[in-house]
């Protein structure tokens, strides 16, 4: 099978759901129903990878440590990116070599997807000019300062307009099976869903 | 603060959402509402920690790789000790050293709960005997085969029957939230779970 990549930025700070929640989905995704299938990858038609500045593992929010599978250096060509959220993206508004890892690879990429306040990195690139976007709900506001051409959205979980982004933290998981559904269809993201225990919410 | 500390088992071929949806509910809860308060740890009345067996990093499914914070022999007390699932649990049920953990870290927490196929262990030490308890959809039956005194619950996202054991991957989230919300009252769970969007399901 020709899997996609997913390749999700990983930073100190990054918000423990946030990447764990399309970690979970896309690597658990199989276009073959039940149990037996999620024993192999023979029916993945995702591959997921974590990527950070360096291969130096990554502190998350609450202190969970994760090693990155790659350094922006040694990143494979990513189909699907993920920017997930979390106050660790504050520090990034103002680090050059992340925002254009980020643009590299949204440039590059078939999708580009944020979760929470992974979305303020994508308007920082100019990536959300005049699109509709969301973020967590704490971050709205922040959003429309960053580029104040983003048509915000309140009251959506997931807002695909060219880009896609989401609401906080646990939308993140809505926003990955938003992707599944439209490369897949809907019987594999719900059936992955049901594999997950995940209740789907409609977009 | 007097904080409660909630260990996390890890393991290779632990379902990442099984570990990740519980650290993020425990990790994110405060005590004082709203965004500023998850900047500082001030109102945080958990702290988490991940335990296994080494200090070696663990491999996640999919291949998340993650560092633990404590071994066996350097863990802390832990007054909620949390058990994920996943496929990992298969080899287990036949580890003595990682089993006789599990059964002393649950002698003494003041909870001991399960996520999906986690529960599998805690039937194995006999820690489910004549109680009510669940898992993931396809290990019921299996579930029932470890120890056939376990009253197995087919349509629950969170059973609490003195162990607290839980549906598949995402319920253990639900789980999570019903311990915050025995300790700490609905109020704090319900905003917790509003801060991560997360629509809570009654239990």
């Amino acid at each position: 099978m020709n899997r996609r990549t997913v390749g999700i930025l990983m930073f100190d700070d990054v918000e423990v759901l946030d990447f764990a929640g399309p970690y979970e989905v896309f690597s658990r995704t199989r276009l073959a129903p039940g149990v037996e299938s999620r024993r192999t990858d023979d029916a993945a038609p995702f591959r997921v990878v974590t990527v950070a500045r360096t291969l130096a593992p990554i502190r998350a929010t609450g202190g969970l440590r994760v090693i990155p599978d790659h350094s922006f250096a040694s990143a494979p060509i990513i189909d699907i990116l993920i920017v997930p959220g979390g106050f660790g993206t504050r520090p990034l508004l103002d680090d050059p070599a992340v925002l254009e890892w980020i643009r590299a690879a949204s440039d590059s990429a078939e999708l580009t997807a944020s979760v929470c306040t992974g979305s303020l990195l994508l308007a920082k690139l100019g990536l959300l000019a005049n699109r509709r976007a969301t973020t967590h709900w704490g971050a709205l506001a922040f959003l429309a300062t960053v580029d104040n051409s983003i048509r915000v959205e309140s009251d959506q979980r997931v807002v695909a307009d060219g880009v896609i982004t989401s609401a906080g933290v646990a939308a993140g998981i809505d926003m990955a099976f938003s992707i599944v559904e439209r490369l897949h269809g809907r019987a594999v993201a719900d059936e992955t869903a049901r594999y997950i225990e995940y209740p789907r919410h409609a977009d």
